[in-house]
């Protein structure tokens, strides 16, 4: 007999079906037993003989008679003729995944992880995660983009900074990728329109809701833009339409954190960087020093204000000091104290970086040696602008981060499968 | 004015329209000259004034009308009214990218891969890539398959051997994933259906045609299953939707490299490796010894046996002997020294490894003791088979392989963006 999914059930009322899944709750009625079975679609009421042998967490095929119950969750039941456990539970589950929420702390859930993420609410971060990536693999395609890998072990040099890994690569030393930078720039002149789904890897010591060692970008670089709006804005609409996938596609899911609609405006409010700290000032009393980056405090309040004032949930923060940003970033032709670098706030948290880039071989080079930084290693990233690399930017955004301000989860971890920080490289 | 793209140029047969592109090539007549403009949809000619100042390679802004042209390579030509170099080349190009075969050894071609790429046919290679991974995306999918992303950092512990590259991560050592093996099967047990693509880092000082030290893998688990042709005819299920739609999409980049159609067997042929081996010594007199895996060259010849026996470009391998596979290979139930464990070669070369995969524990753990393979650091992946994973199995599969072996290329390395072998971390 074929295999039956459970969200498909209703198509066999009447009949037999045979469906595969996990015992998630058995409640035993002495006369009879009910089990809820959990499939990758759903999950339904079967009803056993008082003697069946299963427990919790087992796996099972089971042949059955579908029958319309109205008080059955989902609105149907199967009646098991015939029930095998094709693998067993041989120890008791940690907790109870059958309860609504499994209310654990960070550690423990992280620490039993393949376990905590068979809980249904659990469960559907990953789905929306997927859901994620989905949307952005369409949505890229739609606006032209090709999609591309790039290497993430790398040659000595890097972005600069000192947050990143060094790998034993035979008799050299290479580092991990802190960013595709370089490579989507370089491809910038043979696709133009580009995007990578990658891990990146940060030596960041930091132990905080937002940061991990290890994660998903969402990268993207365009050629022949105007000015660095033409990516602000091309972000917004593919955001726009992202959100829209994923509100209808996820609604399910969703449903289970509470969050109605996945609303992006039509134009995202976008501000400088020196105005939005003169009214988070002004507005909340929060006072950030000139010349420097927007603080978490600042985001939060940034995000505050974009939702007071302008009812939207994402804010662009724009013209970063110069000071702040790397190399390659073009300064603003109005402020060389100022760059055309920009963060997209969401709900308070930043979840993307771009800007435009320099893309004139003279500019770049002039900017390194203001800015101090050293050629050696990066000649090949830099000769490629000596051919014609038109004008150009893109943005590296955060999978996770998305996922976790789209549900209000406390920490990034809880958006990762496997997350790694600075004591966790295990599971 | 608006933006249009080369390959819609015919919608503005008569009227103005704004191009933005590569000069492709210049052909000064001496009262006119010809240049070939190249957007990432395709290529115009461009009549201009004889005193037009540009170079090829230049990135260019067009304005001109449009006219019909029989003698014009795609039938229309733009005679240019306003050119604007928006980024000019300010050294030679080191080769001619006009040329319809670049033509330059492996190391040349990679150690100028930003402009190598720029070439039509290298082009083609990566439009095709990009296909693949769209292709991969949207069939898994289909089969109810989720995305997920592992970790690529991981604790020292890992799937044995010594193939794997060392990171300092902070006070401790972590290593490179050689797969997401691990993950995947925990996932078996959330999901039943997952699939990633994923970066795989292989530490192998081998310098071959096949290995590269960084690659992008195809994996996919699933559960449920009755045995381990489960797993190939889904994978041949796939791999046959994949082609048809890369066929249909790609077209103008196959025919550049002579591919007339990607045919998949509607049952790609399936043969033990006993049996291979045996046809390979009767039909070929290559001779590979008992107890191991096929050599190159036998893999060479059992596509060519495949090819001539079932006009397939695709077999299956099956039952790898027990000394060769990994310890949470299932062995076969008929022969212990096989297992359920396979290859599937494309003309003559791996693409895929897979198989089915032990559920149980207690089977587990034994198979470890038999191997002498250590527990340690394993606890978090050998735990969760404590709690029901149902028989299930997969593949990885080498992108990049498929993609050389699709048009023939005689180093993987030509598949690559920017190949990583023993010696090449740069570009």
């Amino acid at each position: 007999m074929e295999r039956a999914l459970i969200s498909q059930i209703s198509k066999y009322e009447g009949k037999s079906a045979l469906i595969k899944g996990r015992v998630f709750n058995i409640r035993n009625l002495g006369n009879i037993v009910f089990l809820v079975v959990q499939d990758y679609t759903g999950t339904i009421q079967v009803v056993a003989d008082k003697d069946v042998e299963v427990k919790t967490g087992d796996a099972v095929v089971i042949e059955g008679l579908v029958k319309k119950d109205e008080r059955a969750k989902g609105g149907f039941e199967l009646k098991s003729e015939k029930l095998e456990v094709v693998s067993n539970t041989i120890e008791d589950l940690p907790f109870d995944l059958a309860k609504d929420d499994l209310n654990l702390n960070l550690v423990t859930l992280l620490d039993y992880r393949p376990l905590s993420l068979r809980h249904p609410r659990v469960q559907a971060i990953f789905r929306l995660y997927d859901l994620l990536l989905k949307s952005y693999e369409i949505v890229m395609r739609e606006y032209d983009f090709t999609e591309i890998k790039t290497p993430k072990l790398l040659g000595a040099a890097t972005e600069g900074g000192a947050n990143f890994f060094k790998v034993k690569y035979f008799e050299k030393e290479a580092t991990l990728a802190q960013s595709p930078q370089f490579y989507k720039q370089i491809m910038v002149g043979v696709f133009e329109r580009v995007f990578e789904i990658g891990s990146v890897f940060r030596a960041e010591p930091h132990f905080t809701t937002r940061h991990v060692n290890e994660y998903v970008g969402l990268d993207a670089e365009m050629g022949f833009i105007k000015d660095f709006y033409d990516i602000t804005k091309t972000l917004n609409i593919i955001l726009k339409k992202m959100f829209s996938m994923i509100e209808k596609e996820g609604k399910d899911c969703l449903d289970l954190y509470g969050i109605k609609g996945l609303e992006v405006p039509e134009e995202i409010p976008i501000i400088k960087l020196s105005e939005i700290k003169k009214i988070i000032k002004e507005k909340y009393g929060h006072d950030i020093s000139e010349g420097t980056d927007i603080d978490p405090k600042g985001e939060e309040l940034a995000g505050q204000y974009a939702k007071e004032k302008f009812n939207s949930d994402f804010i662009f923060i724009t013209h970063y000091p110069y000071s702040d940003r790397p190399f390659y970033t073009m300064p603003s032709p109005e402020d060389e104290k100022e760059t055309c670098g920009f963060d997209l706030l969401y709900k308070g948290l930043e979840i993307a970086t771009g800007g435009q880039r320099i893309h004139k071989y003279e500019e770049l080079i002039k900017n390194m040696k203001k800015k101090k930084i050293k050629p050696e290693g990066m000649e090949f990233y830099l000769n490629v602008f000596k051919f014609a690399i038109p004008p150009h930017g893109g943005w590296g955004m955060g999978s996770e981060r998305i996922i976790k301000q789209m549900l209000g989860l406390e920490s990034i971890k809880e958006a990762i499968l496997f997350p790694r920080d600075v004591k966790r490289l295990i599971p």
